[in-house]
């Protein structure tokens, strides 16, 4: 892979991916713009802007970037090696069958997948709506109140199930009773984020162990692990009398037949959406679900969708954020949950809503009868098969013979599991099939065929589910083809994504996600591989990881990746208990104490304190930087219980500080590692390496710097590099090398999305990722030029350099007009943009990342828009226009203004017209502004500004 | 495939493809529209609809249906016998890389690909955009003047200019020369279409055999087929001379760096423009080109997209008929074309717009560079390498070693061309990498590397390309796939495909187009097979092929199939012919006339014209039926000359005539055999079969009942089905049976779009088939009811029933309001719907064609529609509403209208929101009425009706 294999005669090269396709500017454009920046060319302006001191010294080669056929043909030999034997393995991952039409229509379409986070409702009604089906369906299905849109995974979901047990229960217990027929991954994970809140983990069996005044709660799995299914609603009982909390981990699939976790009494359900047409994927991504009580729904993690109005009273959705806060702004942070699994979430709800109740049923019914099938065969030939009733999973006891029938079952094309040393365990799926069932039995050394049998039901009768479920019309819409095409294709027209626009969110790099890098994820060979794959199954999946840690280490400078985290956030803590685990393992039990700048994006703090680390606030100067006395007085005065400080590079304020590399000297002076925040990766790769700089550990954001695509609000993933002396406390997982701190349920966290990074990284080549990293910086720049002088630049290097995106100030315009961002970012809609980042990471800015896939045209577009913006704020402060009735004021306008009557003192022409509108294929919003309620305005990230420690660390 | 692999335990089952996804009523639906039309039940309905005497006996059926799941298994195994080597082939058919944005984006898209033709402009800006795109483009890189939005394939292209030259030419001769360097299926195209014609084709070197005083016309293959380049201008000069119009068959990737056909003098260019990013597919589909100079625009077959301005003055495209109708109408037709490749015209034309001039050049280069590579290799091996100068192609002499070094390539993984019996040819392509080069060195004998030989040119000198090409700035637009996906997202919102409402065009069957069934068709083991490959590597399509032959056979009652006819109309065109050699074999030469009802499709006669026959009109009755007193008149009349009849069946006015079997009896009776037109197979399949009924032919427009997506206007594909008398005298292929008569270039027509019939037939199983026609009726027959009352249905049965589709007038319309056709079909825009097929086969009259897809609340919303359009009529008629300025004339209403000021006598809430609009999704049409001239009325077919025919004969 060092090579082309192709033909490069001519100067021109079409198919030069990095250049050609995922650069924005043309080589002329460049030139344009270099010249507004004041620069002769890209290089000189690179060396204006970043820092030599942390420049790194040797380019970033790999060998001769591939076209967008040689890096799918390397994708496509790749998944040959993986090979993909059904699986009855079960544990929480299950076959499933994706709809084509959603298939299609939805995963493999880029209005969907290339969305962002639905911060912005107005251009977000789509997936809102999405979302809101799938809350009602998780509500519906388990029998509670309210749901969120969705968890990282089943296991996760479980960890902060325990967090939301311990912040709300009554029992002031510090322990957490987990069913030891939870699933393994969902224990290890518990156990990972127990240990440093110091919370003890009780793990055994809830009908001899539980004792419920020692917990603060308890989880139980339903049907458990191994196939058992049990009525919880006497423990629940109990643990309610002591004041602890009752969390149930639900099969979703199960609840269509067995009573719910609402009906036992439970607070809260979790569990994996995944067998709702969403691909296995060798462990994800895939939507976990949660749902509570209505009396715990302001202590739920996560984001929870709503129902609000628009100006004109029409009904609109739009994230409510309050519960979220709620639960984050207290003293000791239980949860860095900043994000969900939108486009899983999505898939998974209209599943429900292709299928319905009838369906969702038949086929749970079928799943059901072939586990009934399959015990009845495996009874025939002697085995004794628990439990006597279930529901998809049986448990077979077979001996010494163990090795030899699942070697046997491989042989005939079907992964079995291994339970314990002696049994063998099965969880039919939607996918079996007769032939999958005779040939376990053939394995187990039957001749049986299906006809054999009468089909039939052990379900428990006392855990027949006895209410109804998926009641609202959605789910009762004509099931034929042509109605869900248009309703996804309704729901996709009302949102704004990266396939019509630009989305400038700073921080967020919102670039390009090639079609090339997209098309593998939905091969069978990388989507229908089980988690627990045996190793030689996966040997496909093994080169890519392999291969694209390599390139990760190279471009960062460290030396080991973990691929398990599944988001940034998720990254943050797995890379501070990596830190955590080191002091310990050295016996610097002591060493807790976290430094990090005020400056710093929220879930930095919030993950440090899951890590059981004590945060110290480090001062921020009014330009941004951390302010370097500060943190060498904070890192002197904690030197002897310091672990850890975090920063972020280039800062949060979109700059090159020059101090990055004395702040990593002070730091390990004291006896600190480093955790150098990854989220602006985008800014550095190819000119710096944290790993160089000095960093001992980062996670990167491969949905923002290596192309996975945001999803409308997830997947992402947040991989770990550290440095080697840290390499061996990187998380385990109980299913790979057994050792504990597994962060997520999946060996490798969300590997099916992997095939983007990875051919993101085998097309651009060392040198292609550079070049991007300097035309990033050349676009934010370009962009800062454009708009001095309409708008203030709040920070820039002492140079006059921002890096890959820039803040600009609002707050001149709502003193001087009464124009807030928020009207600015409104009344972006008309122009045809989502807005950039607002209210971070100071209120009342913008702040704006173009990344560097986007045109010099599209840039000029948004600048055109933003100028116009400007000129309107001015036409208010002189006096020109309303103070309250104005276009910024009343933006987002749709076709509902336009056809009602019009009696605002500006035209509809400059209402829906502005600069950087598209005349003929213009965006209407689909709403009127959202009513969002006061303190929902900082709508960047679900984490409270630095400040909100402060005064808990001192 | 008879039995379902899977478990079917349930009553409910949520797999079941017909009735839960493709048939469009729910159970509880079809019992409230069978309320509606008057009957108990859907089989009470169809008896009382389709006239015993027709009915099948025996139920169709052929095992169970598959799921959507084991469709695609089965494909996926099928795809699998079907081995996608390289391809050095070439013979018209090249390796291409399909952009990946393209694919995704466009062949992926029902946004695109579900679209119908573009006759209804305002609804179709996006795709004729594309379209102008591709014509621009075309007549670029030709040097001609104008060019038309496609044509079927290089061969059938081949054909329509030797055709349009006779129609054009000075000189009355009656022959046509064929350069011998043409490919070998543009030869046998053109004999096949010129000897029932009366046109002699002479075959010859055109610089030795070529006097121009003998022909008409001639073509020139350039490159020719094994490579070589020559400068024809000479030859044509010397052609314009004598009146001969001179075409070039070129290779539209060697025009970027060879001197146009324009600039040699040619009157017409031809050619494929498959190797712009269109798979080979095993033969198609692919846009072939015509150009042709300013002065022969008026003679050009097939359809031309123009500019004009809509009702605002503002641009707007749309096709241009006259030209089509002004040949058409001739008194003797010599084409029938009545369709374009679209979606593969779109693909060809994104594909020069996503690399621009710049990279299309550099791509012909590098094929050109490899090709020089090549020879210098074979040279080294002391081969004698022709021609000396060459584009791509090059021809080896090896005499007795051919087989031995033609298998040594394939064992390398590359098919080489078998030129005669002592020498190989081949091709290079976009596709051909170093790897490519030395396998066929190595089969040749040779050791080399790439590396050892020094790139070159051997362009001819005398024919470098001295004029710029694709100077339009769309060709310069930004090459950013950031900026591409954006492109392509525009067009395609501009266009109203199924994938947002029902298309209920009369006669055009738009049914589901099923995720399913689409997704196979870019599988490369479909779509990367060379059309010429050897047998043994395209066994899976062998066995495809055969199989929906057999099922095609078991629905039609016919003994055999030719998958051939890429069309219905070269369908027709291929059936007659069949006859017409059957006659031929037995010795009746007489046997000419061919006796066709006025009631028929227009191609009915063009095709009859073609296949050398003469056309005697049948009259039709008052009621739309064949008259068949006049019918058995005209069969004793010309019973001594009786070659056939074409009856349309169910009738062209959508009715279950009861005479067809007398039809059948009579024809036969006078010597004569039946043509059916297919057309209208939707209404029968499973209820009665055509073979049954007494018909020897028919083709089946498998873009119609077989769910092939229109494409927003081609592909189509119109295989015929033939009693056992007339299998000999199918259509044949050089290179398969070696036998004469082929009427398309590939021997299967189109058969990588197969898998799309196929699966629909898989999943659907005979009974769901049946079911679907029933549910066909069904529909029709409600929405005839619903909408009688406002509206006079034109044609019913004497039950009172429709077929699949019901006419109803508006011409009563027209004389109490001024209400025309056009205004309801262009207010129906209003209501968010495509516009039934208007003034077909009666003026002043729409045919609605519901199909079965589509569920009860989509028709409702039509005839909520309807019937709203037809109480705003009422208003005029009445006087309250003006009868000029109203909502009808003034539709449909775009955002302009809204925006701009408002001076119209009704509400702009009533002009954009009538029933039927979609409130928060409406549908805007991006331009006001385009401005047609008069005369473009009949916008659905292009051929004109029988009666121009009358005249003619009589």
């Amino acid at each position: 892979m060092t090579t082309s294999t192709e033909f490069q005669f001519t100067d021109y090269q079409p198919y030069d991916f990095a250049n050609r396709r995922h650069i924005g500017p043309s080589p002329a454009e460049m030139e344009e713009m270099l010249k507004v920046v004041g620069y002769k060319s890209l290089d000189a302006m690179i060396d204006a802007t970043v820092p030599s001191s942390i420049r790194q010294k040797a380019p970033l080669i790999w060998g001769a970037p591939m076209t967008e056929r040689e890096a799918l043909d390397t994708l496509r030999e790749t998944a040959n090696k993986n090979k993909a034997l059904v699986s009855l393995i079960g544990q929480g991952y299950y076959g499933t069958i994706t709809p084509p039409v959603i298939q299609r229509n939805i995963l493999e379409n880029p209005a969907w997948y290339t969305a962002y986070t639905p911060y912005q409702p107005e251009i977000s009604q789509g997936r809102l709506e999405a979302l809101l089906n799938y809350q009602t369906m998780v509500c519906d299905l388990t029998g509670l109140d309210v749901a969120n849109a969705s968890l990282l995974d089943e296991a996760t979901a479980a960890a902060e199930a325990m967090a939301m047990a311990e912040r709300t229960a009554k029992s002031k217990a510090k322990a957490f009773f987990v069913d030891e027929a939870c699933h393994p991954q969902t224990i290890a994970v518990i156990e990972t984020r127990a240990a440093p809140l110091g919370w003890t983990v009780i793990v055994g069996n809830p009908f001899t162990d539980l004792d419920p005044t020692e917990v603060f709660g308890a989880i139980f799995q339903y049907p458990g692990t191994h196939g058992h299914c049990h009525d919880f609603s006497g423990l629940i009982a109990r643990l309610h009398q002591t004041g602890a909390i009752a969390t149930v981990a639900a099969d979703i699939l199960a609840l269509t037949l067995l009573k719910s976790p609402g009906d036992m009494g439970a607070d809260i359900a979790i569990g994996s959406t995944q067998r709702f047409g969403v691909p296995v994927g060798y462990g994800g991504p895939h939507a976990a679900y949660m749902a509570v009580k209505d009396a715990h729904k302001r202590s739920m993690p996560g984001r929870l969708v709503g129902v609000s109005v628009d100006a004109r009273g029409n009904r609109a959705y739009r994230l409510s954020l309050q519960t979220r806060e709620q639960h984050i702004r207290r003293e000791k942070a239980t949860s860095n949950i900043c994000t969900a699994q939108v486009l899983l979430a999505v898939m998974a709800s209209m599943y429900a809503v292709f299928h319905g109740p009838k369906g969702i049923k038949a086929i749970a019914q079928q799943v059901h009868q072939k586990a009934v099938l399959m015990a009845k065969g495996l009874e025939k030939l002697g085995y004794t098969v628990e439990p006597e009733t279930f529901f998809d999973t049986i448990t077979v006891e077979v001996g010494h013979m163990q090795g030899l029938i699942l070697r046997a079952a491989v042989a005939e094309g079907v992964n079995l599991r291994k339970v314990g040393t002696t049994k063998i365990g099965m969880s039919l799926d939607e996918r079996s099939r007769p032939a999958t069932l005779e040939a376990v039995w053939r394995a187990f050394g039957g001749t049986f065929q299906v006809s054999d049998f009468e089909p039939g039901y052990r379900l428990p009768k006392d855990l027949l589910r006895q209410t109804n479920y998926l009641e609202h019309p959605i789910f009762h819409m004509n099931r034929a083809e042509s109605e869900m095409t248009r309703y996804i294709r309704r729901l996709s027209d009302r949102d704004l994504a990266l396939d019509r626009a630009m989305i400038p969110l700073g921080s967020c790099t919102m670039k390009l996600n090639a079609t090339a890098e997209m098309l593998p994820i939905t091969w069978p060979e990388f989507s229908e591989i089980h988690p627990f794959a045996p190793a030689d199954q996966a040997l496909g999946y093994k080169q890519m990881i392999d291969d694209l840690s390599e390139k990760l280490c190279a471009v960062t400078g460290y030396d080991a990746i973990s691929m398990q985290p599944n988001s940034g956030a998720q990254g943050e803590y797995a890379g501070l208990l990596t830190i955590r685990n080191y002091h310990l393992a050295k016996g610097d039990t002591h060493r807790t104490v976290c430094l990090i700048p005020t400056s710093a994006h929220g879930t930095n703090p919030a993950s440090a304190q899951m890590a059981g680390m004590t945060v110290v606030p480090v001062k921020a100067k009014d330009n941004g930087d951390v302010d370097l006395d500060d943190f060498r007085a904070k890192a002197e005065q904690y030197a002897d219980t310091l672990s850890c400080c975090m920063v972020t590079y280039p800062s949060t304020h979109g700059v090159f500080e020059e101090t990055v590399r004395e702040i990593c000297e002070i730091t390990h002076r004291h006896g600190g590692q480093v955790y150098l925040d990854g989220a602006n990766m985008n800014a550095m790769v190819g000119l710096a390496r944290p790993g160089d700089i000095g960093s001992d550990v980062s996670h990167l954001n491969l949905h923002k710097t290596f192309c996975i695509p945001h999803g409308g609000g997830g997947p992402g993933m947040g991989p770990i590099g550290v440095k080697a002396h840290l390499a061996p406390y990187l998380p385990g997982h109980v299913e790979t090398d057994g050792r504990p701190g597994a962060v997520s349920a999946a060996p490798y966290g969300s590997p099916s999305i992997l095939p983007i990074s990875w051919s993101y990284c085998l097309m651009m080549g060392g040198e292609g990722l550079t070049q991007a990293t300097k035309v990033a910086i050349l676009n934010a720049n370009y962009i800062a030029a454009r708009l001095s002088g309409a708008y203030d630049v709040l920070y820039k290097s002492e140079a006059g350099r921002v890096a890959h995106e820039c803040i600009i100030d609002t707050r001149p315009l709502a003193e001087s007009s009464g124009v807030t961002v928020d009207d600015v970012a409104k009344r972006l809609i008309d122009c045809g943009f989502h807005a950039p980042t607002m209210s971070w990471p100071v209120a009342g800015t913008l702040m704006i990342e173009p990344t560097e896939s986007e045109t010099k045209a599209e840039i000029d577009r948004f600048c055109d828009a933003m100028l116009a913006i400007r000129e309107e704020a001015r036409d208010i402060e002189e006096g020109r226009m309303d103070k309250t009735n104005n276009p910024l004021k009343n933006a987002p306008h749709t076709v509902e203004d336009l056809v009602g009557e019009w009696t605002r003192p500006y035209s509809r022409e400059q209402a829906c017209f502005p600069p950087g509108a598209f005349r003929v294929d213009k965006y209407w919003s689909s709403v009127n502004r959202v009513d969002n309620v006061y303190g929902d305005r900082n709508l960047v990230c679900t984490c409270p500004p630095m400040s909100e420690y402060a005064e808990a660390a001192e």
